[in-house]
């Protein structure tokens, strides 16, 4: 037996078992793990019991983890769990009877034991099990003869209490399949919150009874009904997510602005913003009429989420509209508020009271910071980590989505190093420390539609949610990718489209070019984010999202897997990595005349020839490269700049992406440079 | 303006229209088609109108036409129609106006008629209406600046009346979400029947309140609810899909029996069988409580679907019980029945009077044609085209599915051969040969899986579904092809999973090994269909199906495409081709050392080893024979014998495969052998 803690070793997990072949690959990392002899194997008499009778949801979740199971190995699994113990293959031993709402900070820790005969889950709490399940999933590899669990021992509990994903349904409307399949991934990486940002100024996107013209007039008809939000607040109940409701405000109201002006600081008439930014329509904090209306809409949707906190928004308040109204400038001045600041600050006073009163608690973004705040309001930081450190130093619990902002498009491994207790939090006291909760990976949705939304989460968001489940130790970058590129596979088994609508995707940009070209040339460039996209393009809530950009993926696998095979290459010339490199960029080099005539036919793809052409170089000067370090000979300082200065030219974006394919070519060129 | 009649002329399909980059691939060929300039674009102004209030499913059908249309080109589109037409981009006018029951023989008929500035179908019926919206979306491709509609004038009906697919769902069960992509595939390529073969030895899949242990005891809890049932036909019913339920009697009937053993021939106790084959357990037509039983069944049944017609299945009954019942025999011999055949033509005419009295019209396998029978009953022929003819002799009208039959694995070009009214049909006179109702691809599952079917049955059942509408001079097959890999792309979009899993479904044969390198591997095999899966392996309804047979797509489109380029390069040497092979033939020979080590770790890929090194044998040999050509001279007729003989042994099945690599890398040999 040897015992791991991964904390320490992460890296031993994909290297130690003795009898599976396929090493699993557990994201997050537990916190503690031993491995042992043997592997239990999954066939068709493989079942699930219960040591006493289960709660609801968890029998629910036991009979969803068999159909995965199956579906994920093909063996053919009775759906049912058994009662009677012995005839169990996995038993569940789990205390809680009576189903109740998840809660901030509740135990999630689990034990998981396998054995070559039998596995064990005892977990104290409910979602304790289900996160215990989710590890029984992955520890499923092909082993030799049959699918198989190898034997472990696992304790494992989250580092953190809060680990959420926000998606943004109003840029783009997400509709309830979204959803769902993206709670079913946020289960299968053990996050517990979805964040739902319902309103803002490009949409209203729930039903209200109370207030009928909020979702009639602000959304275009793409709104949850409340049967909606019931169902999948249910469906994420049976997942172990809590679910946070945003209704952003005073600021991003346009849509609240439409069927009821009365409650702007301006006249109006408004309209939905069909483009993206920051915009002036804001509600009036010196109306009693809005805390009315407010007062009205908490009464209507407080009693539909269940859980304890609720998110009023509280970010980007531009003030044009409060500079611009004497009656609001008054209002300030009587009051002796400092200035638009000092307003919001009093709004969001006002609105705390409000939500309290209704039974909730307060969150809101890092503007709504100020010191006259009641200290239990959760502050999100979006804007740095400072403004984290200052609010848990102001005695506030505190969330970090500085970082974990998705529609950057940065590599995972830039989010797996932001870790919320790092940088200004290193000057916190013990008790300030323990205020930060966790964080939540942010999915806005300005270039994100139904169809490319997964590929902008996932597998990426994996990263974060081990970020904040797993020991700070486990910070091997290596490691990391290694096992996100297997669990961006089970995600596939689970219906997320993050891989699964690639090839149609890029196959609709020319319907009759060859798919593996197409591949080729969506695999070397990688997308802009937010930043790159809203420069280039009068981009508008109508724009198609159907282009190159869309097509490609946040971070090519291939590229970085060529990255990873020429830096072995670099470190120890071998004939099995000079060999796939060779390969590699054969492929690019050749890529451009099998692609050309499709180029030049589709008004899709035209904008992409130049990248396109330019693969075929890169193609062209990586094999130079490679055979000069074969040949042991050297470029030479002029040559080699040369090179060096085109492959920066041929890395400035264009039609909205970067060719990523530049930058193990240019490891090749630097590492034949010579001359140094 | 040119007039094509692609009944004549359906290569021009892919070469004329003059301001579209890429050309409309529709699938079934319409009956006649006009090809103008010009042409409409699709941006979001877009919008679908009616001339007159339509009826509820068309409505319905319109706004799905919308959404997938949207979809398809990622341009954002009002989903709900519009009533002012002078607003609407694509005007339908449909005089129906009232939802009921689709009908066998009904007009599927429509007009479209696309320019530059609006589209226009108009349909006398729903039913033809919904075609029409198949064909509108199908005409939509990248153009020049946006996607576009290319001006056309189409006036289309179908050859024949029943365009079938069967779905066996009781070797395997399949969730209703199978049944409902299929269900979408089929509008696609406007099928137009649904037989659902619901009950065998190996499942009875249908809720019975009335006899309650059917689907209890012989289900294994995977059946459908008659909710679910009813959800399907409202489903069905929307994409103008008739469904007829098959209940398979007298033989087919285990699941019968389990918890009604006293309505079988021999005394049980009966059980599902878990394996495949024809077996014993077969219904007493001696005995009038069976009578009874059929009766009470009939009773529930026939009300819950709507249709007309009623399958009663009839086939493959071995006769092993009837023979070994002393009763059963002297019930023969006092009914001057000649024999056990006899005795189920006894039980045929009983059932129909049955199925009458409940006012539908009974329809079996073609085993049920006897004399006695009356002549409106449907025979469905499976075993041969000749028992089609001698039906439709006797008077019967009739279906073929001898030659459809999707689970033999044959190549989509075989299936589009085969023409219901050649053979022995065209020996019939025009009244005899007009009882030919259609036909019925026919998907039988032992060895297909809710993971596995689509890809059992798409894209291949879209050159059937040709075969059915089309005129019977649309016969090219290579056009075929070229539209069958655009209508494949499309069914992804919808969510038929023939594409989409096939990633998946590799990477977790080595969740470790490159997928390209996997991909390449699968690309070159080909699974075998039941004649060769059934003797290979002792299988049964619990064996995993998630070995490389299932993985593989049953027809290689990277192979068919090979062997297209080589076929070009003998006929005509040029450079592109040569590149092209080339290509492919050193990435062959380069496979088997990228795979080396995945396939021994690997349980469910070792198998797979000597496929992957004959694949790499097989690009060796390819390049030797294209070098070869390219230097104009011949291997000679030694070596070539020698190479052919070894291609011959590379092509016989292993692992339940065949590898069709051979097929292009033996085009080269022979091409190259010289002395001929």
């Amino acid at each position: 037996m040897n015992c791991i803690r991964f904390a320490f070793l992460p890296a031993l997990l994909i290297g130690s078992f003795l009898n599976a072949e396929v090493k699993p690959a557990l994201m997050p990392l537990p916190r503690k793990m031993t491995v042992a002899d043997g592997a239990l194997r999954i066939d068709p008499k493989f079942r699930v019991g219960f040591a006493t009778r289960p709660e609801a949801r968890l029998d629910r979740a036991a009979r969803r983890m068999i159909a995965r199971l199956s579906a994920q190995t093909g063996v053919p699994l009775a759906s049912v769990p058994v009662t009677d113990t012995r005839l169990a293959t996995l038993v569940i031993e789990c205390p809680e009877t009576v189903d109740r709402p998840d809660t901030l900070g509740e135990s999630e820790a689990y034990q998981l034991d396998v054995t070559s005969s039998r596995a064990r889950l005892r977990a104290p709490t409910v979602v304790g099990a289900l996160r215990g399940l989710q590890t029984f999933l992955q520890l499923v590899v092909p082993g030799d003869g049959s699918f198989v669990a190898p034997a472990v021992h696992i304790e494992d509990e989250p580092r953190f209490a809060w680990r959420g994903l926000l998606i943004d349904v109003t840029s783009h409307f997400m509709p309830v399949p979204v959803i769902e399949r993206n709670l079913d991934a946020m289960e299968a990486v053990k996050m517990n919150v979805f964040h739902w940002h319902f309103t803002d100024d490009q949409g209203w996107r729930v039903e209200s009874k109370r207030y009928p013209k909020l979702h009639q007039l602000g959304s275009n008809g793409a709104y949850y009904t409340q049967d909606d939000i019931r169902h999948l607040l249910a469906y994420a109940h049976d997942r172990g997510i809590r679910i946070i409701p945003e209704f952003d405000m005073p600021g991003h109201s346009a849509t609240w602005l439409i069927g009821y002006p009365e409650l702007g600081s301006a006249p109006g008439p408004y309209s939905i913003i069909r483009t993206f930014g920051v915009y002036d329509p804001v509600l009036d904090p010196t109306k009693e009429s809005v805390y009315q209306f407010i007062d009205g809409l908490l009464d209507e949707m407080t009693p539909l989420f269940p859980d304890a906190y609720f998110h009023i928004g509280g970010d980007e308040v531009n003030g044009v509209h409060w500079k611009a109204n004497s009656s609001i400038q008054s209002f300030i001045r009587s009051h002796q508020l400092k200035d638009e600041g000092g307003l919001q600050a009093y709004f969001n006073q006002r609105v705390e009271a409000l939500v309290k009163k209704h039974g909730k608690t307060m969150m809101g973004w890092d503007e709504v910071l100020h010191p006259n705040l009641p200290k239990d309001i959760v502050v999100e930081s979006w804007r740095d980590r400072e403004s984290m450190a200052k609010a848990a130093r102001d005695g506030h619990p505190v969330l970090l989505s500085w970082g974990y902002y998705l529609d950057h498009l940065k590599p995972a491994g830039k989010h797996y190093e932001v870790d919320p207790l790092e940088g200004p939090a290193k000057d916190l006291t013990a008790a300030e420390a323990a205020r930060i909760l966790g964080g939540e990976a942010c999915m806005w949705t300005e270039y994100a539609s139904p169809e490319t939304i997964d590929s902008r989460i996932w597998p990426r968001t994996a990263a974060i949610a081990e970020r904040l489940w797993s020991s700070a130790n486990a910070s091997d970058v290596a490691s990391m990718y290694q096992r996100l590129d297997r669990i961006s596979d089970s995600l596939t088994w689970r219906g997320v489209t993050h891989q699964s609508n690639y090839a149609a995707m890029l196959q609709r940009l020319a319907p009759t070019a060859p798919l593996d070209a197409l591949r080729t040339l969506g695999d070397a460039v990688q997308p802009l984010g937010i930043d790159g996209r809203e420069g280039h393009h009068a981009y508008n809530q109508e724009t198609p999202l159907n282009r190159l950009v869309d097509a490609a993926r946040a971070e090519s696998v291939r590229v970085r897997r060529l990255e990873e095979g020429v830096a072995r290459y670099l470190a120890s010339p071998n004939l099995s990595d000079e060999a796939a490199i060779r390969r590699e960029l054969e492929t690019w080099r050749d890529n451009h005349s099998r692609l050309e005539s499709s180029l030049t036919a589709s008004y899709l793809l035209k904008e992409a020839a130049p990248l396109s052409a330019d693969l075929s170089r890169l193609g062209t000067m990586g094999l130079e490269a490679l055979d000069a370090l074969r040949a042991r000979k050297t470029l030479g300082p002029d040559r080699a700049k040369g090179r060096l200065d085109a492959l920066t030219l041929m890395e400035k974006p264009r039609a909205e992406v970067t060719l990523a394919a530049v930058r193990p070519v240019r490891m090749l060129v630097q590492g034949a440079a010579g001359g140094h």
